[in-house]
């Protein structure tokens, strides 16, 4: 091991350690691939920027350093691989198709199971169990006849208790998957159609100068970012993926705690999400898949404190929250509109070898993305009225005028300003 | 403005700049104390390091690299200020009492005012609103006679349809506030009871090189990290904070989606939350205040790809999941049990000016950071029995046996072996 096992962060003096593994991105064979090397124990074996575990590495580091564990020490993955096999499909190895997560990422511990017993510390970037979820909405809508349980997508259980009624839950065994984002930084920037560096530049000096090695070690075309994680929920028989014979319905969802985990009524969020669990479960139980793509994209990517103030400012405007004035205060506040890329979304589902979906969204940016990416969308599922939450008119309104699909009515920008809601001091 | 405007991150050469404003942590009056300038429409100002949005900065980046926006431009942020006045309580000049978050980050338009107009471009790190939630188990608590409504904590609405009947719901007006982490990383490292030096060392080398100004940088004290943003909600009426008359009952949450958002059966995080929702709502309808903090520290701080491998793990040993194993299995695989450093998360309760409260957890670490911090509990309120989902045995025997509060049995070693879930091939 090497004597000085920090190589400095300003490197651009010390040449590519020549005992590096070369990633070749797009290989078929894993081992040609080679693997991504972003762990710390052995800091001269790293053939990436960046860390494992997205925002949680600042707590490893922490934990690191008031000694709670060794820092050179290997972990033991023993009995951690997926419950479910995923891939290889050939959007693995297609160019240009995943950019921002490493389709290997999931089974390292076998993968490269060789290099793991010479002493590379190889860590996953995916990870996938077997759970069972019970939303609450599927309770109601099988209480309202929408769903039926059927034992195996959708299976009624009775708890007894002493005493009491026993307690029913509709639970639904499902592959849960945690994905941390990797960049192939020279392949996105392709995709956004700006340089490798410019790129590179942005992200160091945007942020104030998070990994400037991103510049001063640009041959390094690989990062991992401290930027989110992303789950995928599957519904169904995880063997069908890659079946162009299955039928598929994905609801592609940006996380909201204010909707998905508190049930705000001034956004569609959760609401969107439960549909989305219905139609899964539908799909999956007529022999196909139900999907769920989970994104950390709080507040259109621009996080919750920026949302926050958005809503202040949206209430805070001149007859109250207005449809017409929805995107325009964002604007504003963040300096512009959007920032979740849906450019990159897509990469998800052909690392899960999805050719043709179901998509439960009404976004064009998501539709335009998935269908601009190869995939082909052969219906779109858009949000019943009766399930919009009164506070939520604004948001739904400005987002058809804007260019969401609806088989309704897109107002005008006359009838947009009249859609209100509610008034802050 | 500065001709070259972006200061390199390798800036040990350059003097601080001389027109920087100094930040003199715990000063009462803000303008001394100083405003957090974490902005990078005009980097020569900053006097921080890191960047606004925490992981989301990430976004901002890219979409200033395409092009989305001018990062030389100061955004518009009238009108975003918060509905609701929160402090200041004595708590926010107390040495070593809050040093993860900026007291003063909620109101800096109003606060910091005279230097906005001057031209500084100083940002919020906090922000709250108004909102209206209607968590879902909060319907069930109301039939099941837990709860009632009472038209301002819990309000019953009814939403009228054409030739159907209304739909009912159970809605709290709640004020809800998001926290970025702003971060005084010597006085962290003194809580740690470790070097201010040591502890920027390991940010630095444990991340692979982020923001290595942390320590060629050293006399900067601030930091915006990566690191997740806290979201908190208070039902009552929030001008009672700070009243030691007022009772306040706070659920401290760590943040997991699989069960907040799905309902998985593996763990009792939603249970715990929804207990919150309701004794929050029956302490404000007794006059008092619930608050629930929030926290992104995902799979115990070690972030979702790591929580998924341990539930492989757990679920692979011999005779399947035990409690026995619980801890050692996360042990095994991330190097050591825990990374949530609850001793930083009374933070949040000092700023809120809180000085008694009841606490709705059975953490032995929540209670003796927040004990130790110097805030009363009055009372720990235990999770009751038949709101433990199936699959979640396994972590509340194994939590109670390492010290969670119970008013019940602690098992023994022999016992809690006994104590098993399901078995993963």
């Amino acid at each position: 091991m090497d004597q000085n096992p920090f190589r400095p962060p300003t490197s651009t003096v010390q040449a590519h350690e020549p005992n590096t593994l070369p990633i070749k991105w797009g290989a078929r064979d894993p081992l040609e691939r080679g693997p991504i090397i972003g762990t710390l124990s052995n800091p001269s074996r790293r053939n990436v920027l960046g860390a494992h575990g997205s925002q949680y590495s600042l707590n490893r580091s922490m934990a690191a350093a008031v000694g709670m564990f060794d820092p050179t020490k290997k972990p033991d993955l023993t009995d951690t691989h997926s419950t479910a096999v995923i891939g290889p499909f050939r959007q693995w190895f297609e160019p240009g198709k995943i950019v921002t997560l490493d389709p290997f990422g999931l089974d390292v511990t076998k993968t490269f199971a060789s290099l793991i017993a010479e002493g590379y510390d190889i860590r996953p970037t995916i990870a996938a169990t077997w759970a069972s979820i019970r939303p609450r909405e599927i309770r109601d809508a099988v209480l309202a006849r929408r769903l039926k349980p059927d034992g195996e997508v959708l299976i009624r259980e009775e708890t007894k208790r002493k005493g009491k009624r026993p307690i029913v839950t509709y639970a639904c065994p499902v592959t849960e998957i945690a994905i941390d984002p990797v960049w192939n930084l020279p392949e996105m920037a392709q995709r956004l159609g700006i340089g490798d560096l410019d790129l590179r530049r942005s992200l160091v000096e945007q942020s104030g100068g998070m990994y400037p090695d991103l510049v001063t070690r640009r041959e390094i075309p690989i990062f991992l970012p401290p930027n989110g994680q992303t789950i995928v929920v599957i519904f169904g028989d995880t063997r069908k993926l890659g079946d162009p014979n299955t039928p598929v319905t994905v609801r592609v969802h940006d996380a909201c705690v204010g909707s998905d985990v508190l049930d705000s009524d001034i956004c569609t969020c959760r609401p969107y999400l439960a549909l989305g669990f219905e139609e899964c479960i539908r799909c999956a139980q007529e022999g196909g898949l139900g999907i769920i793509v989970y994104f950390e994209k709080e507040g259109r990517g621009l996080g919750s404190v920026t949302k926050l103030m958005v809503y202040n400012k949206r209430h805070r405007q001149p007859g109250g929250d207005s449809a017409a004035k929805y995107f325009w205060c964002t604007e504003m506040v963040a300096g512009f509109r959007d920032a979740r890329f849906q450019l990159f979304m897509p990469d998800v589902l052909h690392w899960l070898g999805l050719e043709k979906i179901r998509l439960v969204s009404m976004s064009n940016d998501k539709y335009d993305a998935i269908v601009n990416s190869g995939i082909e969308v052969i219906e779109r599922i858009e949000l019943p009225d009766d399930r919009i939450p009164g506070g939520a008119r604004v948001e739904i309104e400005a987002k058809k005028a804007a260019g969401y699909f609806t088989r309704g009515q897109r107002l005008n920008v006359v009838d947009l300003a009249g859609v209100r809601g509610r008034t802050f001091k």
